[in-house]
């Protein structure tokens, strides 16, 4: 018989660095010091009246059995509708599976995918789950480095570079995390012709869709029903905790994908879909819009003020609430520095550490998602302690 | 380049097969057929009006963002004090983690514990994703066939006799789905001993806890802090739709479980787990008696009844709400057999196949999760097709 002991894959999976951060800046606060959380990837708003007022009401209809497993008919419906409405284009809803949260998206479309050994492509730095989801299916993920650039993103050039015979899919993200960089259509077309060449799978993350600052936001299911399509109701829709996501799935996988959500879900939290139904309504949407537009502003106030207290920003964030600034001009160790930050000024901020670890030591991550006062009160007190460096 | 293609996995990985089964029923139902509905493992009963209340009151205070990955730490201590309170043991708060639903506690204690090729010991019937997930992992499910001998559960006998050099972790369940028996303090101990003997890892799932009708239930943590316990809101406490389990996990793996909840799941739903917070209140577990003793009423009324109409039932249940009955009398096929029911009498049923292969074809599975008028009719229906046999 084997030894009691952890498998080999927890040797290769990473905590979130940033989560001994948080922990530790909790404890600062119970202390009575003033932290500023700009470390967090979540939206300070909470979720729309309206779609609150959907819980309250799902509540009192006592809709808190089961649903299917790959969500309620009425939300994919919702979802259909919303693409044709926002994005012009049909996807049908046999093709739409809800999730709980898009980690649970990443997870059903990997694990469909990927044999031991097979290989998927996705950048570093990137958001670090995608590359666990990989190797706790014994497959293997390859992190290609990227910098400004190519804005962070993978080119079609890098993807041909590093594919191998085994590489079965690639991974992207349009708007990304940490970088807050988008694909815009012509890439992501050239892209979508590489993989295609490639006869390998593209999964896209449009998790940050709707949160772009310079252009409308578009969706790559406009170019191709070839692609699993992974997008969230956390980021844009403002429903973090409610874990809930959904993505589009080629229809030579819908079978699979139901069957391996069965198994593995069972079904997403029901509650949270019925609250989601009120998520496309004109009401919601234009509630959504206002905060996109309090993100723009924030954007617009903070990056300029980092720029101006020596970080460097060689591509501005054009959509998430991200700013992935280079810190080389203050320290060589991004997680030492972060975690100073902390202790001297009660500003909390992610370590490039978080994202891989191409350039990590040199990198950092602000969320703007505080109100601009506060993100006045971080910026004076990184000035004043940055003016010792 | 590899060619885009299912993940070998999904060749293992069966759907439900009541599924199908559920989704005739509803078809029959829009056209006006009366279905009486004994195929799903939930309760029928709504949640507990005070953890309603509470997922209100959340609601109205705006609890909606993110939790830490192993959940509320108000949640956890409710659970510490619960153990406390109803099996007079101490279980500390560092070794209890709030899951998304039990499969998702399933998921993380197979995950840090197997590599690919690893064993993993079970009942065939037993509850068919224990399997799954140790194929998602790429290691290897070795269902044991158990009878009415051992009341359908693993012995030491049978665990000595299945385990290999490349057993890491042995599977139990009590009371167990389908067949609603439980394993009894004795047998415990020993099973506990033999998994401990052989230096392997013992993994139970006590998710229908509370939901016994001869002996009091009791808790295998009581005897041993070096399982992985499984639980959930789901059926005793009547939340299956809000998605919310818990595992009690020894001390030296708490690290790793924290670690691959972060990456794979980030958090439980938060409205979830403050209204399961109510869960353990004098009113709510007043309430939830009151749905024991109704289920219990509902067992005593069909358990003789079907045996009556000729249904085998060698050893009965003593927990969860299922009735696991050999229909070999009627049928070699009971895939068939429960189709035939729901299109000629609208009884709605799970064939033994939805819980492994042995001797499925022999059995089908009850869930008493309905009145006992409703009930009295089905058998009613029952009794009129199967007087032709």
């Amino acid at each position: 018989m084997s030894s009691i002991h952890l498998a080999d894959r927890m040797n290769d999976i990473r905590p979130f660095y940033v989560m001994d951060l948080l922990a530790r800046a909790k404890q600062l606060e119970a202390t009575g010091r003033s932290i500023i959380h700009l470390e967090v990837g979540e939206p300070d708003f909470a979720s729309p009246e309206t779609i609150v007022s959907a819980g309250h009401s799902a509540l009192d209809s006592q809709l808190m059995h089961y649903t299917p497993a790959i969500g309620l008919l009425e939300l994919r419906q919702k979802i259909s509708d919303h693409y044709r409405a926002r994005f012009n284009i049909e996807v049908p809803v046999n093709r739409i599976v809800i999730t709980p949260g898009a980690s649970g998206a990443l997870q059903l479309a990997l694990s469909v995918l990927i044999n031991p050994g097979d290989e998927v492509l996705m950048t570093d730095p990137g958001y670090p789950c995608n590359r666990h989801f990989v190797r706790l299916l014994e497959g293997k993920a390859v992190n290609i480095p990227v910098t400004s650039e190519t804005r962070y993103q993978l080119t079609s050039d890098l993807i041909d570079q590093y594919s191998s015979e085994k590489t079965v899919a690639t991974l992207i993200a349009s708007p990304s995390n940490p970088t807050g960089t988008i694909i815009d259509k012509d890439q992501m077309q050239s892209i979508i012709d590489t993989v295609a060449r490639q006869n390998s799978c593209l999964l896209i993350d449009e998790i940050y869709q709707g949160l772009t600052y310079e252009t409308e936001s578009y969706t790559a299911l406009s170019m191709t029903d070839q692609a699993f399509v992974i997008n969230s109701f956390s980021k844009f829709f403002g429903m973090t905790g409610w874990r809930l996501g959904w993505m589009v799935v080629p229809e030579e996988f819908t079978a699979a994908v139901d069957k391996l959500a069965q198994n593995i879900f069972l079904a997403p939290p029901t509650l949270s879909q019925y609250a989601a139904i009120e998520a496309f309504t004109e009401k919601t949407m234009e509630i959504l819009e206002q905060r996109r537009q309090a993100f723009e502003r924030r954007r617009d106030y903070l990056v300029p003020a980092l720029k101006s207290l020596g970080f460097e920003i060689p591509v501005d964030p054009a959509g998430a609430f991200y700013i992935y600034a280079n810190c080389a001009r203050f320290t060589n160790d991004s997680f030492v520095f972060v975690n100073q930050l902390l202790d001297e000024v009660g500003v909390a901020i992610t370590p490039g550490l978080d994202f891989g670890e191409y350039n990590a030591s040199h990198h950092v991550r602000f969320a703007y998602t505080r109100s601009i006062p506060v993100l006045e009160e971080a910026v004076s007190r990184l000035k004043e302690y940055l003016k010792n460096f």
